[in-house]
């Protein structure tokens, strides 16, 4: 399994959805792009910004029922691509994995400052290199930055 | 305590917001109502359709993760109003209990069955009787059906 850190969300600009980035921690520096829901995109957005909602929000009552059950999340493993479709799992620290979607694990993986692990072969099957896979100036520049905050603006508070 | 079932979601028109409707089980039969996310409303929307997604949503992932640590959810209660904030909480099969928002208590309680209950200080409080305090064939005409369907059919598939 390959660590890797969240690079951040793009906004996919033909779907209009949003795309986390995983980015693999070794020389290769490969990434891996995720579509996933937007309410989920703003549940990393606020983790990453560490910003404190007045109320626990789903994401923090997860967090929240592990502490009260004496329990951490000692990582989140995204395991296989099928489908285009991204399984992943949750690892307690009794030893016991539950299923998730990668968006719910790294929205908690974020919040507990746990690793995020994906697997070898979903990076020889997905991974891309973004210097050369992507247009490396665009993903960086202000207008995709723009594009971000503008799509955060478009989600309710109360969506959160 | 008094035990409550879901009415229903209707759409508050000048908000457009969802508000979350409780009915206490007596023969008082009055009302509380909750201003809820939209994504929180299609989470109890979905299950109280029994909609099995095709995934593991996040209120999915929370009923899956009790079962995997063999601990149940045996009621959610909603105890105080400050402010307009309902403050509710999940009580556990070992007897802990973990802070929630009703929204995200009543989208577990349906998916596990669990009774919600709400304080009497709650429904003195904040109780109303649809009869004489809603107009009561506005909440059930299908115009105001109508209204939810328009709303679930905005939200995006990814957002669940």
């Amino acid at each position: 399994m390959l660590t890797v850190e969240v690079l951040g969300i793009r906004i996919d600009e033909g779907a209009s959805a949003p795309v986390l980035l995983l980015k693999e921690l070794s020389t290769q520096g490969r990434v891996i792009e995720i579509w996933i829901g937007a309410v989920e995109a703003g549940a990393i957005a606020m983790a990453q910004q560490e910003a404190a909602p007045p109320r626990p929000m789903t994401h923090d009552l997860i967090v929240n029922l592990l502490k009260t059950l004496n329990m951490s999340l000692v990582t989140v493993r995204i395991n296989e691509i099928s489908d285009g479709i991204y399984l992943a799992e949750l690892v307690l620290s009794d030893g016991s994995t539950v299923e998730c979607r990668p968006s719910d694990g790294v929205a908690l993986a974020i919040r507990t400052d746990s690793p995020i692990l994906v697997s070898e072969a979903v990076f020889d099957r997905a991974g891309i290199f973004p210097d050369t896979d992507l247009d490396a100036s665009k993903t960086s520049s202000e207008s995709e930055i723009a594009a971000f905050k503008d799509f955060l603006e478009t989600l309710k508070p109360e969506d959160f």
